[in-house]
């Protein structure tokens, strides 16, 4: 009920939609740079950017699409589009619906008056900028204008995109900011505007903001009333966890189902990158195949391996080696300028990982490309993968070292960092300053330090700087821009603005210079912040009560940041999280070990010095081992379980496919089985033949070939069959009674 | 092409197939017992056979099933049935098939003609067999008899099967004595026979056939050429099984969709002991529902954790106390009789085990029944999961009791075994008898010696005892029969034979008296020899060497089984080897763990004398550890580069629904796209408005309704926008000019 009033909201096609009038019913708006003045202008093209300007509108004409040009100021063009007629979009939407019929994401065929289709499926905001989204940037092959912002021809095109629309972005802010939940209706909102890919982020974040309070009423309790490090505590949070992964995947499906969009990953967007190694007809279907054998892309692939291995390691290294110096620091070092030096580590790797983390990023992009994948979901899921690792080794790794190295081995390998010292003292410092081997001991309240760092200060540091950093960012880089404009010689005004436009305008040139939303970042956070809760929580209880809080407000600064800092997203399609949930999995099976190996280690030290003791490897492998194991078979009764629980969306789409069957078999079968029964009625039971007595007993001797007829002619009808069944029946008893 | 040289040996429908005509076109023979002289008949019902037997008859009749009644002796009628009519069958064939495209079995609706569709797709013996079979046992409201034989109102009937083509199974039997390779034309053979489902099995046995070489080579290398638990060995075997497995799953995939089976799954046979809990009518689909609560059956589920726990522990118990007996009587006691009493162990094992199987199994049946469920597809999982646990037990515990108990702890337990030397003592026996406790070693070639009894012992016996067992139980069982109905002076010979049927008619009754062939028996079987390979075989690494010989016998003497001592098996279909599959997988997990503990035990070990030496548990553990997250990477590693790599059974099924989409996109689109493209040319591109000049400069102030209209207005056509995109690059230039 609540999902039909959200899309009867939604109108027909006949005019566009309210939201789109405050635009102009501009749907789409394309930059065209044509001076080179841009930080980002392509150089290099010799043809004159009148003659691609010529190409770009004659080629969104033939799409089908309405053209407006304006000046962008900055040398820019915008080119306003707008699908040409509503016979046109209604095309479209008809079209769109078929395929995904054929897909398998829609039950049923679409009602072939698309008008009655759309009484009964009104077209959503979302739905109709996908499809002109798809007429524009789809290969001309498959009906769309192939315009792929700065590549292949069209290098003076340097993007495509919606307008916001500023009254709803009003009242969703507003609506976000008084409420405390999300329920599906909002979420069906969000679907109806941006599409299911933030649809499903939103559905994901406000499901882990929910389940979160479990994890925090166990580390509450677990802080005021267990000893720290309690595998009760440890216990509770791992199932959680399982329980956490395995029920979004229903919900997953669910959404989907009511969203009808699920399979939809299963019709891939064609990436406009792709290189093809050879293009042969294929001799069945006689579609053109871009064809790219698999087991090269396989060994290239490959090479991921010494890829991750080598990005581990120099993090790795920087990290660890930051982590040697800070200890040396701190806690063996006490030379002069030691206040100052403290602060060095920090900024150290302050400086350093950004700059490495950006320098592997862009390996690990300039590797995914060159694994040339053929669909978009492919590249990203690949590109997501490496984006993981990178991330792991930042976020999680000195929480490793710093539990697993530093506390247990650190009286034996601190000393070692004494090299350093011995070269202070080579430089001819007293010996005084520094402690001596034997003294050091290990600091226990690091862990925790370190872990209330990762898990509170550096989450409002990076939504601080989520928040703040494109505002600043986008005003640095527009006074460069006008600065390098003015410096050329170029007029950074806008002109010929007609005046009743100019208000329009000015805030489509704004919205121009907004950065692209990537919903996969937002995606990544929440990934990397579940990851600490699998993984560490055991360190610091209280873990998910940080977060619980800190996604109170994630929520809505997402929401924020999608309306004003960024560029209205493209509403693509999704059937889930993605990739993030192969990743979500690992980070829970990471989490029964690490946990494990946490409650082992820590529970019997003595927090307040030294390092744990009566530890033996074996008892850590054993409690490891056992947690792991605990761990799968935890997982297979959840999802066990779980599937046997009846699902609404499933349950929902096996109803509806069964609907589709009735009235096809309704429809075909009529008549079919009419005729069946007609001759049914006018043969069964009326062949003419012997009765019940043994066909062959007249003592003519039958031919072999007679026999088969002579057997079934010789009772004719079931009521003979009866009889002679009787007969024998008699037969053997007075036979019987003979013998007795 | 050779796939189709099968299908066009399968006749149209016009005239019954020549294989029916040698058992004058019987489908089935339903067997009704009228005397209470059988060993399993009904007892307690009152209904007179006569009324039971009109039930029937109109009922089959009712159904389209013709009826010829014979006597079958021993108490028995032999119910002849065949389908009624050709227009029937086509009916049959249609409906089912078109039921198959609406489930996703089949990509392509069937022709309407049924003509044409059967010229296109045969119909197969094994196709005509099911849809017979299910018009026979089918509940009433799917359109069948619902014929359930000793169930429900059909006490009386016991049971329903169908005629052997002798000379099909001839001619198989003596093609396969001469050949060494079952190719996929032997499949499908097997497969247009006898249904999927056995089809599946041989496919499965040939495959493991095939891929047993690579394990035969390699520990045929270790046996020579290596040291005993070579751990190279054991490596080089856990990764051929995981391969195995693997690329099992492939070969099912394709084989699914070469024979047109894949997802039938999905369509479950109802099980006619299903018990529901409320009748209800679905509110959307109007569909009448069975509904038994999940969570019930869930609940009923966790029943089985106790039952398997009682189940390993009986099992376990017997086999440990054996085995202790054995130990102490061969090893440490030296009384008397040993030479006797040195075989009371075996003979206690051959008799205990099976007589507490059957009990267990027994159990396992009861407990499956009580979970209720309502396919036979889940009720079979189920039973074959609980016999998969009783078997692991008595078929692995013994060799796991040696390798992890005997072995590393013999010297510490066995002297405990002399409690009954104690006893012994105590009943006035010399101390002479028996050795000292120190004295005692334990022997370490006992586990090769049990081991090789597992592999080549067992198998051998197994193998004969399947081959014989059957043909003496049912001499056995029809003398003991005859000699009942003797005495309780029932007539045993049949009567009334019409002289030309005699022949037939016996054949018939011979048949009748055969077993069911349960193909999961024989799925067993090779699931558990599977299991001896990837758990045990480091110890004795010619294990692959000897099932190589086992199967290849193996495969011929199944087949000789299903045509000479089993009854005609049902063309039951099947897209996969179902829960054997989970159990394959589980193996080659165990195998990891088991092959790691044996490398890493036994490698030190001196095997003449005395328990390995050197070991730590921590040791041990790190190597099991090791092993298992190798294998856990090793799967992944294969089983994603089988996902990338083509597979001929996907690519045919995407061919295929390409097809389907580009016929029905080709049919109904073509009128929508030229009513579209005819609107777009009169429209696109014909507005009027005004040129390129801003639309306000005529210093109207516009209403802010018209500014939209007007806005789009301003521009008329794509040529105009180029105009007005190069007037602007033109103004800018001159601005610029001027400025400069």
């Amino acid at each position: 009920m609540e999902a039909l009033k959200g899309a009867t909201k939604a109108t027909g096609t006949n005019s566009p939609p309210p939201h789109f009038a405050a635009n102009l019913d501009v749907e789409y708006v394309i930059v065209f740079r044509y001076a080179n003045a841009g930080v980002s202008a392509q150089t290099g093209d010799s043809t004159p950017p009148e003659e691609q300007l010529e190409k770009l509108l004659h080629t969104l004409d033939l799409a089908g699409l309405r053209t407006v040009v304006r000046d962008g100021g900055n040398g820019t063009l915008l080119i306003f589009t707008r699908i040409r007629s509503e016979k046109k979009l209604l095309g479209e939407i008809y079209r769109s619906r078929v395929r995904d019929w054929l897909h398998g994401i829609r039950p049923a065929a679409p009602e072939k008056e698309t008008q009655k289709s759309l009484e009964r499926e009104p077209l959503t905001d979302g739905e109709r900028l996908r499809l002109v989204y798809s007429l524009i940037t789809l290969p001309n092959s498959e009906g769309g204008a192939g315009i792929t912002p700065k590549q292949g021809e069209w290098t003076l095109v340097e993007s495509v995109f919606a307008l916001h629309d500023r009254e709803f972005n009003k009242k969703w802010l507003k609506d976000w900011s008084t409420k405390w939940m999300i329920g599906p209706e909002d979420l069906k909102v969000i679907r109806d505007r941006f599409g299911e890919k933030i649809a499903f982020y939103f559905a994901f974040i406000q499901w882990y903001f929910i389940a979160l309070s479990v994890p925090a009423a166990l580390g509450l309790f677990a802080y005021l009333f267990l000893p720290a490090y309690s595998s009760l505590f440890a216990i509770g949070n791992c199932l959680w966890s399982v329980v956490f992964v395995e029920y979004w995947k229903r919900q997953e499906i669910d959404l989907a189902v009511q969203w009808g969009v699920r399979h939809c990953s299963t019709v891939q967007r064609k990436r406009a990158e792709f290189q093809f190694e050879a293009e042969a007809t294929d001799p069945v279907t006689g579609e053109k195949i871009r064809y790219f054998p698999a087991y090269k892309r396989l060994t290239r692939q490959l090479i991921q391996v010494p890829f991750a291995l080598f990005a581990a390691s120099c993090l790795a290294i920087i990290i660890a080696g930051v982590f040697s110096i800070e200890i040396f620091l701190v806690e063996v070092y006490q030379g002069p300028l030691k206040v100052i030096l403290k602060f060095l580590p920090t900024v150290l790797l302050s400086i350093s990982i950004p700059i490495v983390s950006t320098i592997l990023t862009g390996f690990a992009t300039k590797l995914t490309e060159f694994e040339n994948y053929e669909n978009q979901d492919s590249y990203e899921a690949a590109l997501t993968q490496k984006i993981f690792v990178l991330n792991f080794i930042t976020g999680y790794f000195p929480l490793f070292l710093t539990a697993f190295v530093y506390v247990p081995f650190g009286e034996v390998l601190v000393p070692y960092l004494d090299i350093l010292n011995v070269t202070v003292q080579h430089f001819g410092h007293d010996e005084k300053y520094t402690t001596s081997d034997t003294g050091f001991q290990i600091n226990p309240s690091r862990l925790k330090a370190q872990m209330i760092y990762f898990v509170v200060t550096a989450q409002v540091v990076g939504f601080v700087l989520e928040t703040i950093l494109p505002q600043l960012k986008r005003t640095v880089f527009k006074k460069a821009k006008e600065f390098d404009s003015r410096r050329k010689g170029i007029n950074t005004e806008a002109v010929l603005d007609p005046p009743e436009e100019k208000k329009f305008l000015d805030q489509v040139r704004y919205e121009a210079e907004l950065e692209v939303y990537d919903v996969t970042v937002d995606l990544r956070e929440m990934c990397m912040q579940f990851g600490y809760l699998t993984l560490f929580s055991p360190i610091w209880p209280i873990t998910a009560v940080s977060f619980l809080i800190n996604n109170l407000i994630e929520i809505r600064g997402d929401a924020a940041k999608i309306c004003m800092e960024m560029q209205r997203p493209i509403p693509n399609r999704a059937d889930s999280i993605g990739p993030w949930l192969y990743n979500l999995s690992f980070l829970t099976w990471l989490g029964s070990i690490s946990s494990a190996a946490l409650v082992y280690i820590f529970s019997s030290a003595d927090l307040e010095g030294g390092p744990p003791k009566g530890l033996t490897f074996h008892g850590l492998l054993l409690s490891v081992m056992l947690s792991e194991h605990v761990y799968f078979g935890a997982r297979f009764v959840v999802s066990y379980a779980m599937s046997k629980i009846q699902s609404v969306g499933l349950e929902t789409e096996r109803k509806e496919k069964y609907m589709v069957r009735k009235r096809y078999l309704e429809e075909s079968f009529g008549m079919e089985n009419e005729l069946i029964r007609q001759e049914d009625e006018k043969t069964g039971g009326s062949y003419t033949g012997v009765g019940v007595v043994p066909s062959g007993q007249d003592g003519r001797p039958l031919a072999d070939g007679d026999l088969s007829g002579k057997f079934w002619r010789s009772q004719n009808g079931w009521k003979d069959s009866v009889n002679a069944g009787v007969q024998i029946m008699d037969y053997v008893k007075k036979q019987e009674k003979k013998t007795q």
